[in-house]
């Protein structure tokens, strides 16, 4: 029987582990089929993870991590998790992959979640080379540069948003000539003035060099618009990678929201006691690798009283 | 009129500021009267800060940080803030030291909070050498040795539980002979193998050498005891430093709870709109450097979104 299962093993999962075993839990495994570091990893250059400073790629920033987290008695299955059951008398059980099961008496859930991708010419090729799915992280990169924003729903508005304060201009691509967003919020949009809408219109391709990207191309009503920005955000949804908490029934084994994201207070508690959830897959998550590691800090922590009390209790 | 006033320099402080600037913020200012780093810089090792390792103090981990996070535009004004005024406009005041006064559209505060000091003799002088106010953060560096806790509370007993499964052996020192715990949890204390219960006693010395406590010596009913441990930690309360949000008739400008912790949400928005918390002041925090600069960034990000609104909502 484990103490405790780490489901995911990006910036949330690691720390989790560190704190656990670093606190004295002896057997903590987490379960991650790829190398550890998490979707940081795609970025070519991270600069606001407080205290790394440099030029480093997101790969640069954690490599260290797995070394440091696991020097406590860390350990790492390299192996698929099908899904977290949660039984009658309150443990969990893990099913891998590989057919085989493990028993844990506390589950720390961290796989994070997927940005779609909007499905154009070059945007996997120039993934995180020119093609962001997030502002926050490398908006800066473009600071009185011109971008395109590809989407038109609330996160989309809000990161348009975000980078007009940042960006020399903003180019909002949606498909169609109007948004579900508040009246209020699409009046402030249309009265941003470096924010230009290009409605009813879709990305057709994005191109560049070895550089990265230098242009887009948009499918407008009045025929193909050519966009020569450096800088493309794409915001078209999030799959929250929430399919290990499900039952075989597809009803979830503790709350989520109608996003599917995990519902946790300030301890990382779900719903369910003795299952914690972190990173970007919870409620409210900013996806920042040090809010994420913020997360797994805690819910280790957490773990470990709540493993202490049931054991002992 | 600032956009952002963040009060108080540690990581929540710092790592607010770079998200706050780095997210398009014009004018933001840290106010700290000392050095930025927070307390942290009075320890002497860390290996707990995910992504940085070796054998470091926590002064070396802070060091970069200042410069990283005042490379985007953050501003340091090197003085005391005597309260934030919650004005009638939805605006703050910033009541500094030195009599003057400054505007903010919104305000993120990260005060932390001070553990109290026992009063015992070497105390002070052992601070950070063997003397610790944070299991979570020192209890490893005693694995497999003994070690003393002061206090009786829930924390010391928290924090004891803690302990004993790191260490070897844990003297628990209480000035009375009951606990305000429940009686299960007293029961679980009682029960613990390695935990011994020195009983309506007082720490009168800490003593040891260069290296660090090599003792503590106790006065106990039956005479003067001495326990031979290397580390002692102490949990008699936690003074947080909420002093700045207090009107002047002693009330609080947001929500505190009976501890006096800063109630937010996992936003860090408190009761009152553009007001953040974050970091050891805040409810539930878990007192570590990279959950505090996990909270200063997801208020930085905050700040810009309500910012905006305000401006052109």
């Amino acid at each position: 029987m484990l103490d405790l299962a780490i489901i995911g093993g990006g910036p949330a999962g690691l720390t989790a582990g560190l704190y656990a075993t670093r606190g004295g839990l002896d057997n903590v495994t987490m379960f991650e089929k790829g190398m550890p570091g998490g979707q940081i990893t795609q970025s070519s250059e991270i600069e606001n993870y407080p205290g790394v400073t440099g030029e480093i790629t997101g790969m640069d920033l954690m490599i260290p991590w797995p070394e440091q987290c696991q020097k406590f008695g860390l350990k790492h299955a390299m192996v698929e998790v099908l899904r977290v059951e949660h039984k009658a008398d309150g443990t969990f059980t893990i099913h891998k992959g590989d057919g085989t099961t493990e028993d844990s008496l506390a589950v720390m859930v961290c796989t994070g979640s997927t940005p779609k991708r909007v499905g154009f010419s070059g945007e996997d090729e120039f993934f995180g080379r020119g093609v962001s799915t997030c502002a926050t992280c490398d908006g800066f990169f473009y600071k009185g540069k011109e971008v395109a924003v590809i989407g038109g729903g609330d996160t989309a508005i809000e990161e348009a948003f975000y980078l007009s304060k940042i960006c020399k201009k903003v180019y909002l691509v949606h498909r169609r000539d109007t948004f579900r967003a508040a009246p209020n919020t699409v009046e402030r949009l249309k009265n941003t003035e470096n924010i230009e809408l290009v409605l009813n219109s879709s990305p057709a391709e994005v191109y560049g060099d070895k550089m990265g990207v230098t242009g887009l191309k948009v499918t407008t009503p009045e025929g193909e618009r050519d966009i020569p920005v450096p800088g493309v955000f794409t915001f078209v949804g999030n799959d929250i990678n929430n399919q290990v908490l499900k039952n075989e029934d597809g009803s979830f084994i503790c709350d989520v929201n109608d996003w599917g994201e995990i519902i946790v207070d300030l301890k990382m508690k779900t719903s369910t006691p003795g299952l914690y959830a972190g990173g970007d897959m919870r409620l409210d998550a900013p996806k920042q690798v040090v809010s994420a590691a913020g997360d797994g800090a805690v819910a280790g922590i957490q773990a470990i009283g709540y493993i202490d009390e049931r054991l002992n209790g």
